[in-house]
C-alpha cells in the first residue's frame, strides 16, 4: 500500500496517462498452415473476445478471470524480463532486445535466439468487424463458395513479407516486415472510433511452442509509444508488450495468464501504475493491489460461462487510489451507509434561490447569470431533436389552447373565446421563451386561472360591473403585487418546496391530464350515441325524417313572417337547416351516429398505444441505434400522422381539430385594445386590489413550482433557473395580456415536463460495453419561441390542422400524463403497495427506511392528493394554489412523524441514481 | 487435490450430507443496550442479509466475498480451535468445551473465560419476515406509536433468561436459558418451508468485545446435529458453529470473514469437506478448493456495491466435484467447446422410434410403454390448472370445429357440415385422448384434408359417383393403408424429421393461423361495411326502405301464385323478409351497416393484446406468486369474458358463435350410416385405393409431424409417445368417420403445442434465488376427453356460447398463431437478420457458427416455406404434404452447403437451454 501511494503519489504534477487499447494475440496455426498470431480478445474497459468459429466479435462484457491465473501472471512478472523504458522505434529491435536481455540473463539459450526471434515475428491476423448489412449481401457470395469452408479471406492480411533489411537474411526465411504505410484494412476500422485521439496500445502475445522448455516470458514498456505496424488492430502507438511463450500444452493456462494482464491493462489503477512503474516490484505491488481490490464470487453460485453484461455505473477509481491509507475493507453487497441527513429542503444549497436582502437582488443576479449564456441559447439548438419536440410540443400547446379557449368562451360568454386564447398563447409563449430565466418552461393556461374568469365573470355580471375593465385592473394589481415579490426575492420561500410537494404537485396535475383526457371521450360518446339496439335485419325500419312541425303552427308562422317559405321541401333540409326553420327530427334513428364513437376510441387507444410502443422502442434490439432514437424522438408525431392516416383511411367523419380561421376578437362588442377607465365606478379600481391578491398567489405557487420540477437537479441543466426573472415575465406579460384583453398564462407542469423530456441529451458510447449517460437537456430558446410562433401562425393553417381527429390529440393527452408520471418516486412507492415483499425492487430507500414507515408516508401522500381532488372538483378550487401551499405545512408537520433519518430517504430532491455516487463522494471527503 | 479426492472419495458407501442452511450472527448493542446477538445474513444457496434501517431480508443475491476476507478466514482456519465431531447437547455445554479447549491451547487466558462464555451466551434476535399485508395493517399501528422511533417490538425476543440450573450463578447475571419448548416465533416461521425436512444448521457468530486481545476462533462440528434452542431463526438442529471474538475496531472485517465462511458453508462442494473432515489441514485443503475455483471480477469492470442476482442456470457441482484429478483450468467467459456433433437427426436415439423390424413390434412396445401409466393419466390431472387447460382448448375447439363445418358444408353442398364436424371432432377426439400413445395431441380437421374433400366432391359429382360411398372406400383403404405402415413401424422414419423440417411445418401453420385471423376479419369488415361518407348534420337523407319490385310484375306474380298476398304492408318487412317477398331495397343506407365492423376489430386486438399482456403478468413483480400464476393460467379464458363483457356492454349486434342446436345431418339426404355397396359401380371399389395414397401420405405426414413436436425433447415429457399407437388409432377412427360420412381428423398442430403450453409445469422455488424450472408437462388423458365431451354436449349449449362474438375467437386464433411462434429457433434467426450484430443475443449457435452461415440457413428456410406458402394457396394444396416431404430433402441437401459443425449448432432438436448443460454431461462423461 506504502509502495503504491509513493508510485501513484507522481500523478498530480505530470498528466494523466493516456487511455489504453490492449489486444490479445495468440499463436495459432490456422488452416493447417504456418502458425500465425491471431488476436483472440480486446479490451478498452470491458473484454471483446472473437468468438470460436462465429467469426465475430462477442458482446462486452465484464472480464472474469480465475485466481489462478493471476496467481500464475504474478509468478510470470516476478521471474521474467521486465524491461521498461525501452529505447525502440520497429519490432524487429523490441524482439532483438528482449531476446539478447533473456539471453544475458541465462533465462534462454544462445541457440533458441533464431526460433524465438523468427516466432515473435510471425504475421498478425486481426478480425475485423463486419456490418450487418455486408454480411446479409455476403449471403449470395457465400453461397456460390459455400464449398470452401471457413476461409476468412479479408482479416487484414498482410503483404507477403519481405526480408528485413537492416539484418542479414536468416535462415527461416518469410520475416516479417514493417511497411509504413498503414494496411488499409486497419485504417479503415470503424473500430478507432470508439478510442480517445492519444489512446496507445498494449499489446499482449502468448502463445505455445514446441522448441522451448522454460517460458520465454516479457514484459516491456517502451520510452516512446511506436507504431509497430500492424502489430496492432487499429492504428495506435503501442507502448506495452507483454510475451508468454511457453512448451506446448499448456495452452489454456497461457490464454488465461494472457487475458490476466489484459484485464489488469485494462485496469484504471493498474494502468497508472504500469505507466509509472520503476521496477520489478512497482509492477507485482500493482498485481497485489488489484488481487487485493478484487470481487470474488463463489463457484457454487456463478456460473463462469455466464458472460456478465457491464455494469450500468461504475465506482469511480479515485475512491479505489485514495484508499491505500486506510486499512479498511470494501463492504460487498452495497451496504454503503448513510450519514443521517438533514430531511427537506432538496433546494436550500441552489445558488439561485439564496435570498440577496437587496433590492431586485435576485432579479439582477437572475439576469447576470443567464446574459451570458443569451447567445448559445440559439445555436445549441442546431439539432435534429429540436424538430421533434417543435412539432411534439406545438400539437400539446395548440391543443391545450383550443380546449381552455372554448372552456373560456363558455365561461365567459365569448368576451374570451378560441381566438383570444390562441393569441394570448402565442404572444406571451414567445415573450416569454425569448426572454425568461428558464425558457424550457411552457407557458398555458391552467385550471385554477379558469375557475378563477368564470366567478370573475359572474360576480361582474351580477353587479353589473364592466367585466373586462375590471379584469384589467384585476391584473393590474396582480402585476404590481408580483413585481413586488420579484423585487423582494420572494421565490426563495420556493425552497420550502421538498419533494413530497412537487411530487404531490405533478402527479394531481397529471392525474387531471389523464382523468380530463377519458372524460373527453365519454363526453364525445355521448355526443355520439351508439344506436346497441341495431339488428341489420331491420334496416329497413331504421330512418330519420325532417317533418314540418304541426301544420296550423307553420301556417301561422308564415302568415306572420313573410319570409317563411311554405313550400319548403321538408325531407331534402339537413338536421341543421330543418331544426333551423323549425321541423323536427323524426325517426327511431336520429338519435344516434355510426360509427364515429368507436372509431374515435380506436384512435384515443391507438394513439396512445403506439406512442407509448415507439417511445419504448429505443431500447429495443431491432435496427440501429441512431434509427431507432430518430423513430423514439419522433414518436408521438408518427404516432399522430400514423392515426391520422387510419382515420382518412376508414373515412368516418369523426371530429376534427377545428381553429378558428378569421383573426378578429370572438365577441363582436369587444376590440383588441381595454380601456383602463370609464366602465367602473373609481373605487373599483382600488377594490380591484383584493381579487388581485387571490391570483398573484395563484400565479405565484402555479409558475414557481412547477419552474422547481423544470429546475431539478435530475435534469442537470447547466444554465442555471431564472426564478425572480420567470416571475417578472409573467407579470409584465400579465399586464400585456390585461390591456388586450387575453387569457392569463402560467407555466404548465405537464406541458414543460414532456418539453424537457423531448430535448434530453445522452452520450453516445465511447468504450464497447459501456452505459449511455444521461447528460443533460438541450437548454435553449429556439424550440419555445417556434412553438409559439406556429401556434400563432395555427390561425393560417386550419386547412392542413382541420385532418386531425380529436380523439388522437385526446389519446396525446393521456399519454403526456402517463408519461409525466414516469420517474415519480410517488408512483414508485404507490405501486409497492401491490407488491409482495421479495418482489420489490431495490430502492435505496428500502434498504434504509422500514417498508411500514415507506408506506404510512405514501399513505398520507395519498390522502393530502385526494383531498386536494376533491377540493379541485368544488367551487372552491379557486382556493386551489393555496392549499398546494398546504401541502408544505404537512410536509413540515411530518417532522413530528418520521425520524430525519427517514425523511432523508423518503423526501429529498436528489433522484435514485446520483444518491449513490453523492454517498461516494461524502465518503471521499471525509477520507481527505 | 490429492488430499480433496481423498476426503471426497468416501462419498460413495456414506449417504449425501444433509442441506444446511447458515445463520450470521454479529454481536451488536441494539437500541443502546446491552450486546445481543443479530442475525444479520442467512444462507441456503444464496446470501439474504438484513437490510440495516429497512428492518427487511434483502432479495437472495450472490455472495460477493474479497479476496482478502477469505485469506483471513483461512489464517482463523489455521490457528483457531478445530473441534471436530465435539459430543454436546448444549449451547452452553458447547461453549465451555470451546473455552476449555482454548485455555488448554493456551490461545486464551483462563481469566478471560467467564467473559468469553457470557458473551457468547448472549441472547440472539432475529430477523422475521412479515408479510406485506400485515405491514400494511401495522400502518394505523404506527401512526399512534409514531413518537417511539426504531421499537421493534416484535422480532422474536426470547422470554426473560433465567439463571441456568447446572451451572453456578455468575457474576454477570442475565444469562443465556435453553427452553426446551420453541419460541413462538421460530415455529411460526414461514421460511421452513424453503428447506428440506433433514436440513441442518450451520451458525456462524462473529463479533468484536473490548476484553480480548488476541482474536478468539473457534470451528465446531458437533458428533450429532442439536437443537439449540433459540441459536438459529428457524427450528433446525445445529451442526456446525463458527465463533469469532476479536478486539474492537475491525467489526467490519469480522463481518466480511463471517460471511467468507458462511459462503464457503453453503457451497457444495466446502459442505460435503466440512462434512468429511478429519482435521484443520482437510478443512485449508477445502478453502485452496475454493479459492481454486473462484471467479474473479476486476475491481474497475465492476461495482461491489451491485447485488448481483442469482444466474438462472448454476453449473452443476459433480463437475467440479470430478475435477480434481485434472490440472485444467476453468475456461472463464463460456469458451464451453462443443465437440464436432453429427448433425440432423434429434431422435436418433429416442427409443420410440426405434425400428424393431417385428410384425406390430412398435405398436406392441407402444402399448406395453403407456399402459403402466394409464391409471396416473387420471389422477395427474388433478390440478387447476387442467380446467383453465380444458376451458382454453375447448374454445379453440370449438371455433375450428364451427370455421371447417362451415367451410366443409360450403365445399360439399352440406353432404358434411358443422353438425357433423361437432359429432366427428367430438367423438374421434374423445376416443383418440383416451387410447392413444400421446393424450397431448388434440385431433382437428386440417386445411389440406379439407382441400382433398372438395376435390373429391367435385370429381364425384362430375363422374355421378356417390360421393358419400366412394368417400367411404377411400377411407376404408386408406385406414387399412395406415394399418399397414404401423404394422411395419413405418413411423420411424420420422426420426429424419429435424428441426428444419419440424420447425418449417410449425412456422407455417402458425402463420396460416395469423393470416386466417386477419383474413376473417377482414371479410367481416367486408360484410358489414362502413358507411365512411357519413355526415353527421345529413343524417335526414339515410333512408332505406322495401318496395315492392315493378308493380305490373308483381300483380302478374300474384295472378299466378294465390298465395301471394298483394295486401303486404312493405314498409314493414324486415331486410330477410323484403328479399323473400321478392321486394327491393331502396336507400343510400342499404349497404352500409353501422358500428358493427369497428366494434369487432376492437374486440379482435383487444382479446390480443389482453390475452398477451395476461399471459404476461406472471412475471410481473405485483401481487403474490399463486395470484398471477392463477392469471396467467386463465388468461385467455379472462379475455374471453372480459371482451364478451364489453360487447353485451357496448350492444352492438356484432356476429355472435352459433353452433347447431339440432342433432341431424346437415344434408337432408343422408343418415348417420354410409352403405358401403349399391351406390358405385365395382370397380370403384378397388380404384378409390389410388387416392387412398394421397390421403395416407397426408395423415401420415400431418399426424407425425405434429406428434414430434409435441414429444420435442424440450418438453420433458415423462410418459414416452407412442407413434405407431397414434397412427393406429387415426386409423381406426378413420374408419369410424368414413362408415359415419363424417369428416376425416388429425393432429393440429396449433391447438396441440397451445394445449401442452397450458399445462406446464414449474417448480416452487426452494431456495431463495433459485430459478423455477420446468419440470415438464401434465400429461394426462382428461383435458384431452373432457374437451371433446363439451364439444359435443356444446349442440346443447347454444344459448350460452351465442354470447361469445366471433372477434373474439378470432382474437383467440390469433394468438394462438403468435404464442406458437415463440421460442422457435427459426423466428429467433428471423428476428436476428434486424439487429445489428451489437445488439444480437448471446445464442450458442452465434458464438460457433458464422453470422453469414446462419443467414444462410435462414434465408433457404425462408425460402422454403414461401415456395410451400404459394403451393397451398393453389390447387396443389393437395400434395402439400409431400412437399413437407420435400423440406427433408432439401435439409438433406443442405449437407453438401454446410458443415456437420454448422448444422449440429443450427439444426438441433435439443433446444438452447438444455444444449450446454449436455455439453457439461459430455465433458463428465470424457473425464471418465
Amino acid at each position: 500500500a506504502e509502495r503504491i501511494r509513493f508510485i501513484l503519489g507522481e500523478e498530480d504534477d505530470s498528466p494523466a496517462p493516456p487511455q489504453l487499447f490492449t489486444e490479445l494475440d495468440e499463436l495459432l496455426a490456422i488452416d493447417g498452415q504456418e502458425m500465425e498470431w491471431k488476436e483472440t480478445a480486446r479490451w478498452i474497459k470491458f473484454e471483446e473476445k472473437v468468438e470460436q468459429g462465429g467469426e465475430r466479435w462477442s458482446k462486452p462484457h465484464v472480464a472474469t478471470l480465475s485466481l489462478h491465473s493471476l496467481f500464475e501472471l504474478r509468478t510470470c512478472i516476478e521471474k521474467g524480463s521486465i524491461m521498461l523504458d525501452l529505447e525502440a522505434s520497429s519490432l524487429p529491435q523490441v524482439v532483438e532486445m528482449i531476446v539478447d536481455n533473456q539471453i544475458e540473463t541465462g533465462l534462454l539459450k544462445l541457440e533458441l535466439k533464431d526460433k524465438v526471434t523468427y516466432t515473435l515475428l510471425r504475421k498478425h491476423r486481426h478480425q475485423t468487424k463486419k456490418s450487418n448489412l455486408r454480411s446479409l449481401a455476403d449471403i449470395g457470395k457465400t453461397v456460390s463458395s459455400a464449398s470452401r469452408m471457413f476461409t476468412n479471406p479479408d482479416n487484414g492480411l498482410l503483404p507477403e513479407p519481405l526480408p528485413r533489411p537492416t539484418h542479414p537474411p536468416q535462415c527461416c526465411t518469410p520475416f516479417f516486415f514493417l511497411p509504413k504505410i498503414m494496411p488499409s484494412s486497419q485504417l479503415k476500422n470503424k473500430f478507432m472510433k470508439k478510442l480517445p485521439r492519444d489512446a496507445e496500445a498494449s499489446n499482449v502475445l502468448v502463445g505455445e511452442v514446441d522448441f522451448l522448455e522454460n517460458p520465454f516470458i516479457a514484459f516491456v514498456r517502451l520510452q516512446q509509444a511506436v507504431m509497430l505496424g500492424a502489430l496492432t488492430e487499429v492504428p495506435v502507438p503501442t507502448r506495452f508488450l507483454f510475451i508468454l511463450l511457453g512448451p506446448k500444452g499448456k495452452a489454456k493456462s497461457y490464454h488465461e495468464i494472457g487475458r490476466a494482464i489484459a484485464t489488469l491493462m485494462s485496469d484504471e489503477v493498474f494502468h497508472d501504475i504500469a505507466y509509472k512503474a520503476k521496477d520489478r516490484q512497482d509492477l507485482i505491488a500493482g498485481i497485489d493491489e488489484f488481487l487485493d481490490e478484487v470481487i470474488v464470487l463463489p463457484p457454487g453460485e456463478w456460473d463462469p460461462a455466464i458472460r456478465i453484461e457491464p455494469p450500468k455505473s461504475l465506482p469511480s477509481s479515485d475512491k479505489r487510489k485514495n484508499m491505500y491509507s486506510g486499512g479498511e475493507n470494501l463492504q460487498m453487497n452495497g451496504d454503503t451507509p448513510h450519514d443521517g441527513g438533514h430531511g427537506g429542503g432538496g433546494h436550500g444549497d441552489c445558488e439561485e434561490l439564496q435570498r440577496t436582502g437587496r433590492f431586485c437582488g435576485g432579479l439582477i443576479k437572475d439576469i447576470k447569470r443567464k446574459a451570458p449564456f443569451f447567445a448559445s441559447d440559439f445555436y445549441d439548438a442546431l439539432n435534429i431533436q429540436a424538430l421533434s419536440a417543435i412539432l411534439f410540443i406545438y400539437l400539446a400547446t395548440v391543443t391545450n389552447a383550443i380546449t381552455f379557449g372554448g372552456l373560456l368562451g363558455d365561461a365567459t360568454e365569448n368576451m374570451q373565446g378560441v381566438l383570444e386564447s390562441f393569441l394570448g398563447t402565442a404572444v406571451t409563449g414567445a415573450i416569454f421563451c425569448l426572454f425568461a430565466g428558464q425558457p424550457l418552461t411552457i407557458l398555458s393556461s391552467t385550471g385554477p386561472v379558469l375557475v378563477f374568469e368564470r366567478l370573475l365573470f359572474n360576480f361582474s355580471k351580477d353587479n353589473d360591473f364592466d367585466y373586462l375593465e375590471f379584469r384589467l385592473w384585476i391584473g393590474l394589481w396582480s402585476a404590481f403585487q408580483c413585481l413586488i415579490l420579484v423585487a423582494t426575492d420572494a421565490s426563495f420561500l420556493v425552497k420550502y418546496f421538498t419533494r413530497f410537494t412537487e411530487e404531490g404537485f405533478s402527479s394531481l396535475i397529471s392525474f387531471i391530464f389523464i382523468y380530463d383526457a377519458f372524460k373527453k371521450m365519454i363526453k364525445l360518446a355521448d355526443h355520439y350515441p351508439i344506436n346497441s339496439e341495431f339488428k341489420v335485419d331491420y334496416i329497413t325500419h331504421y330512418s330519420c325524417a325532417c317533418e314540418p312541425l304541426d301544420p296550423g303552427f307553420m301556417e301561422m308562422l308564415s302568415f306572420f313572417f313573410l319570409q317563411y317559405n311554405t313550400t319548403i321541401d321538408w325531407s331534402s333540409l339537413t338536421m341543421k337547416e330543418c331544426l333551423k326553420y323549425g321541423g323536427q327530427l323524426v325517426g327511431n334513428n336520429c338519435d344516434y351516429v355510426p360509427d364515429i364513437t368507436l372509431m374515435s376510441f380506436i384512435l384515443f387507444f391507438g394513439t396512445y398505444t403506439c406512442s407509448m410502443a415507439l417511445k419504448k422502442f429505443k431500447t429495443s434490439r431491432y435496427f440501429p441505434t441512431t434509427a431507432r432514437k430518430l423513430i423514439s424522438d419522433f414518436a408521438i408525431i408518427l404516432s399522430i400522422l400514423i392515426f391520422c392516416g387510419i382515420d382518412a383511411l376508414v373515412g368516418v367523419d369523426t371530429p376534427k381539430l377545428i381553429v378558428p380561421s378569421e383573426f378578429k376578437p370572438t365577441s363582436p362588442e369587444r376590440g383588441w385594445f381595454i380601456p383602463p377607465f370609464g366602465g367602473n365606478p373609481w373605487w373599483v379600481y382600488l377594490a380591484a386590489a383584493i381579487p388581485a391578491l387571490l391570483v398573484t398567489i395563484l400565479i405565484f405557487m402555479d409558475q414557481q413550482i412547477t419552474a422547481v420540477i423544470v429546475n431539478r437537479k435530475e435534469h442537470k441543466l447547466k444554465k442555471g433557473a431564472g426564478y425572480h426573472l420567470d416571475l417578472f415575465w409573467v407579470a409584465i406579460l400579465m399586464i400585456v395580456c390585461s390591456f388586450m384583453g387575453l387569457p392569463w398564462y402560467v407555466a404548465a407542469t405537464v406541458i414543460s415536463i414532456a418539453h424537457i423530456d423531448s430535448l434530453k441529451m445522452e452520450t453516445e458510447t465511447s468504450a464497447p460495453g459501456e452505459q449511455p449517460k444521461f447528460l443533460g437537456v438541450r437548454e435553449q430558446r429556439v424550440t419555445g419561441v417556434i412553438v409559439f410562433i406556429l401556434t400563432g401562425v395555427s390561425v393560417f393553417m386550419a386547412p392542413i390542422l382541420k385532418f386531425i381527429p380529436m380523439p388522437v390529440l385526446y389519446g396525446v393527452f393521456l399519454y403526456m400524463g402517463v408519461a409525466s408520471l414516469n420517474g415519480v418516486q410517488f408512483m414508485d412507492r404507490l405501486k409497492l403497495l401491490l407488491m409482495p415483499l421479495k418482489h420489490q425492487p431495490d430502492f435505496i430507500y428500502l434498504r434504509h427506511v422500514p417498508l411500514r414507515r415507506v408506506h404510512l408516508f405514501t399513505f398520507l401522500q395519498v390522502v393530502c392528493l385526494a383531498l386536494l381532488w376533491i377540493l379541485k372538483s368544488t367551487v372552491a378550487a379557486i382556493i386551489f394554489p393555496v392549499m398546494i401551499l398546504a401541502l408544505v405545512a404537512v410536509r413540515k408537520a411530518m417532522d413530528y412523524l418520521f425520524s430525519q433519518h427517514d425523511l432523508s430517504f423518503l423526501d429529498d430532491v436528489i433522484p435514485e441514481k446520483d444518491k449513490k455516487k453523492k454517498e461516494d463522494e461524502k465518503k471521499k471527503k471525509k477520507k481527505k
